[in-house]
C-alpha cells in the first residue's frame, strides 16, 4: 500500500480531528513549542471546506488557559472547537445527579466549579502528577470503598507520557490502582473512548466514515478513532516510536511525518 | 456439612501454619493487642504432635523485630518459625543474580542488607504505605521502563488492610498501577504464592495434604493454602466479612470463631 494511499479516498471527508500536544505542539518546562509547519498547516484547514475540531486528553488546567496558550503559539484555535476530558465528565455527572470526590490537578479543578461535591458519592481522577500522594490515593480508595455501588470515573487511561526529564506515570496506572483495590472496573472519559469520539463528530453534525483523526499515540487516538468508525492517521511527531508500525493489535489508516505533509496530501487530493 | 468435619478429618495432619495479623493479635497504632485466647492456643499447639510454623505478608519491618512485638504480647514464638515475604525475595533476588531497585518499607529494608542493589536490573515493591509517593513510584516505573525485559517483585497482592483510623491501600494496587504502565505482570512473593507455601511444608518436610493453614483472609490464607493442596479454616476475626462466606471462587474447608476454637477441635479430634 502505498503511504499516501489513505489520502487517496480523502474525497467523502467532512471533517478532521486533531489531537493537540505531540501534533500541534511539544510540551516543555516553557509551555511548549510548535512542531514546524503545525501552525500553518491548520490555517491551511481551516481555509479549507472541512470541519475542524481539537480532541485532547490534556487534564492539567482549564480549556480555556490551555487554549491561550495555544493561540499564544500562533495557532487560529477557539475553546469551543476543543473537546477534553474535564468538560465532557463535567456534564456527565450533572446528567446522571453525581457528586465528585476529586483527584485532579489543580489548574482543572475549576472546570468543575459548577458540580455539587458535597457528600460525594463518586471519583473522579485525571493526571494529579505530585498530587498522586498515598494520602490522596487513601482519600479516593476510601469514598469508594465506602460506596455500595463505587463509581470510578478516569479522564483518560494513558499509561505514561513524556516529560522533558523523562517519563512520568499518566492517569492509567492510578485508575489501575483503584480498579483493583475496589474490584471496580472504570468508566473512561476522553480518548479512547467511543462515547467521546461521538461526542466531537455529533458537534460536526456528520458520521464517523466523513471524519479523519490525526494524532500521534497509535493506541488512544489511531486506535480509538477507528473503533468509532473514522479513519485514524499517524504522524511520526510527539510520542509517536518506530515499534508502533509493528503493534499488534492498532495499524493506522496512514502514517505521516507530520501534520504539515498530513495537511498538505489531504488537501492537493481533495483538488485544492 | 458440620462446621467442625474439617476437623474430624485431622489425623493425618503432621503439621500447622498460622496467619499472624487478624489471627494472633489485631494490629493498632500502639503495636497491637493479642486476640483473647491466641496466647494460650499457641502453646497448646506447641505441646501437641503437630509441627507449627508462621506465615505473614508483614513487609514493614523485619523478622526480627516484629517476632520481638508477638514476644512482647506474650507469644511462644521463634524468627526461624516465621516465614515472610521479604526475607524470601532476598533469597530469589540472590539466586538469580538480580539487583534490586527497593520501594519498600523504611523498616524492611535490612533484609536487604545483604543484596547488591547497584545499577539495578529489577524492581521490588512491598508495602510502602506513605513511601508511595508519585516520584517514588515514578523512579521505580523509570527502572522498569528502561529495562529491556522489566522485572516486578510484589511482596504479596493484598489490596487494602484496616489499620485504626481507616482501611488503606495494600502493596497490590501498587503493583497493580507499575504492572500497567510497563506492560508486565508482577512475580508475587508470599501469600498467595504456591511457592510461597510451598517453602515452608519443605521447611516442615512434609507434603501438603498433612498441612492445614489457619487465617483471616480468605483468598490469601486459606484460598492460596488450597491452591498448593492443603486444607484451609477461615477464622471469624481480623479482617473476615460475612460475604467472605459466599466467595464466588474461595470456599473454606471450616470456619471458627477464633483460633482458641480451631486448635480445641483440631486436638480434641486427635485425642490431646
Amino acid at each position: 500500500m502505498a503511504a499516501d494511499s489513505w489520502a487517496k479516498s480523502a474525497k467523502p471527508l467532512k471533517g478532521v480531528v486533531l489531537d493537540m500536544c505531540g501534533v500541534l505542539y511539544d510540551s516543555g518546562a516553557d509551555g511548549g513549542v510548535p512542531i514546524p509547519g503545525s501552525v500553518e498547516a491548520v490555517k491551511k484547514l481551516k481555509a479549507s471546506d472541512l470541519q475542524l475540531r481539537f480532541c485532547t486528553n490534556e487534564t492539567q488546567s482549564t480549556r480555556e488557559k490551555f487554549v491561550a496558550k495555544l493561540q499564544n503559539m500562533g495557532f487560529d484555535i477557539s475553546v469551543s472547537e476543543v473537546f477534553s476530558p474535564a468538560p465532557a465528565a463535567a456534564a456527565v455527572l450533572k446528567e446522571r445527579g453525581l457528586r465528585p470526590h476529586l483527584l485532579v490537578y489543580d489548574g482543572v479543578v475549576p472546570e468543575f466549579d459548577s458540580v455539587d461535591k458535597t457528600d460525594p458519592n463518586c471519583v473522579v481522577i485525571g493526571d494529579a502528577a505530585e498530587k498522586f500522594t498515598y494520602q490522596n490515593l487513601n482519600d479516593a480508595f476510601q469514598v469508594l470503598i465506602g460506596l455500595e455501588k463505587p463509581v470510578l470515573f478516569s479522564l483518560g487511561k494513558g499509561r505514561y507520557y513524556k516529560e522533558t526529564d523523562g517519563l512520568k506515570l499518566d492517569v492509567g496506572a492510578f485508575m489501575k490502582a483503584l480498579e483493583y483495590a475496589c474490584d471496580v472496573e472504570a468508566e473512561v472519559i476522553g480518548k479512547p473512548s467511543t462515547l467521546f469520539f461521538q461526542s466531537v463528530l455529533n458537534d460536526m453534525g456528520i458520521q464517523p466514515h466523513e471524519a479523519l483523526m490525526i494524532g500521534d499515540d497509535l493506541v488512544n487516538d489511531v486506535g480509538g478513532a477507528q473503533h468509532c468508525g473514522m479513519k485514524g492517521v499517524q504522524v511520526r511527531t510527539g510520542k509517536y516510536r518506530p515499534s508502533d508500525d509493528r503493534h499488534p493489535t492498532v495499524s493506522a489508516d496512514g502514517t505521516v511525518d507530520d501534520l504539515a505533509q498530513a495537511v498538505d496530501l489531504l488537501l492537493s487530493q481533495r483538488g485544492h
